[in-house]
């Protein structure tokens, strides 16, 4: 049970939104520029997957979940494959680019700071251009922000993973704006 | 400098925000909500205090003194106050709620599930209500993504802390969602 009473039973951040519909509109249009917006060189699954691995370092469930489905989902991969990604990046089948941009939000999550000039030197070395840099420590300071949001309320999420994995199809269709209400 | 180009000379989240409008906006209508809307039991300034005590801890040397400097501007108190605050709140002349809050505003630093029952029962003890729990928790995940943007950009900032002091009653009056072009 959440720490407030939401006065709905809507999983994680939803059940968040549907308490404060003020507050849901900028973090809802947040994730849709951050994550789904076409004007980007990073994929939407390449985006998903930065939110999903910082999700996973801060041991958010619900957030995890939903954005691995999402990346999944894009990538048209299994779970087991981005579970692994997770718990192995380096070793995993994925660009110079991406290992260098995961290391950065890597960093991102433990703190700002943590972010070295070698690690930058290493996504630019891979081709990461100031814009991917840029959207990658963004997503990861989001993704501090949306985790911290879900567990600091101590909502409650659905624990069986198929879950997700059949909303993310629906999600990937109507994007983050309309995310209050359904 | 900046781990990035960011082709204008502006200190902190605003040289990032003249790089990415696109994400400025949400993030500016975040701040905007959170920290100005008048909907809000809890002052002006005791939400900037919030949002201090959480740069504060991140180390976050723009944003502490930005928002620092809003809050004495709000709450009528100096800096060497709003310093004594965020080094040893348990001792300020605060209320027992604001005191809670930030105890709250703590843990969600480290991470949400720090936040404790007894946290949140202590809050209540002290008259918090849902809505001041859920926006203290916010307002810190919040702070928790802007000081990782601001810092994992490796952004620069003014050394003389007289500098966001004197900004401080200018971006009272004007708000956030226009800091894009100040």
């Amino acid at each position: 049970m959440a720490h407030i009473q939401l006065n709905n039973d809507l999983p994680g951040i939803r059940g968040l939104m549907a308490f404060s519909p003020k507050t849901a509109e900028p973090l809802n249009a947040l994730a849709e520029t951050l994550l789904r917006n076409d004007d980007n060189t990073l994929s939407r699954g390449e985006r998903e997957l930065i939110g999903t691995y910082v999700s996973y370092l801060n041991d958010c469930f619900f957030c995890q979940n939903v954005h691995g489905a999402m990346a999944g989902h894009y990538l048209t991969c299994d779970i087991a494959q981005i579970d692994s990604i997770k718990h192995d990046f380096k070793s995993a089948e994925l660009s110079g680019k991406m290992k260098a941009l995961l290391s950065i939000a890597g960093s991102v999550q433990k703190g700002g700071k943590h972010v070295t000039q070698s690690q930058i030197e290493e996504a630019r070395k891979n081709s990461a251009t100031d814009k991917e840099i840029h959207d990658t420590v963004l997503i990861a300071a989001a993704f501090c922000m949306f985790n911290r949001y879900v567990d600091g309320l101590g909502t409650s999420a659905p624990t069986d993973r198929q879950f997700y994995i059949n909303r993310a199809p629906q999600r990937a269709l109507e994007g983050y704006q309309s995310s209050v209400y359904h």
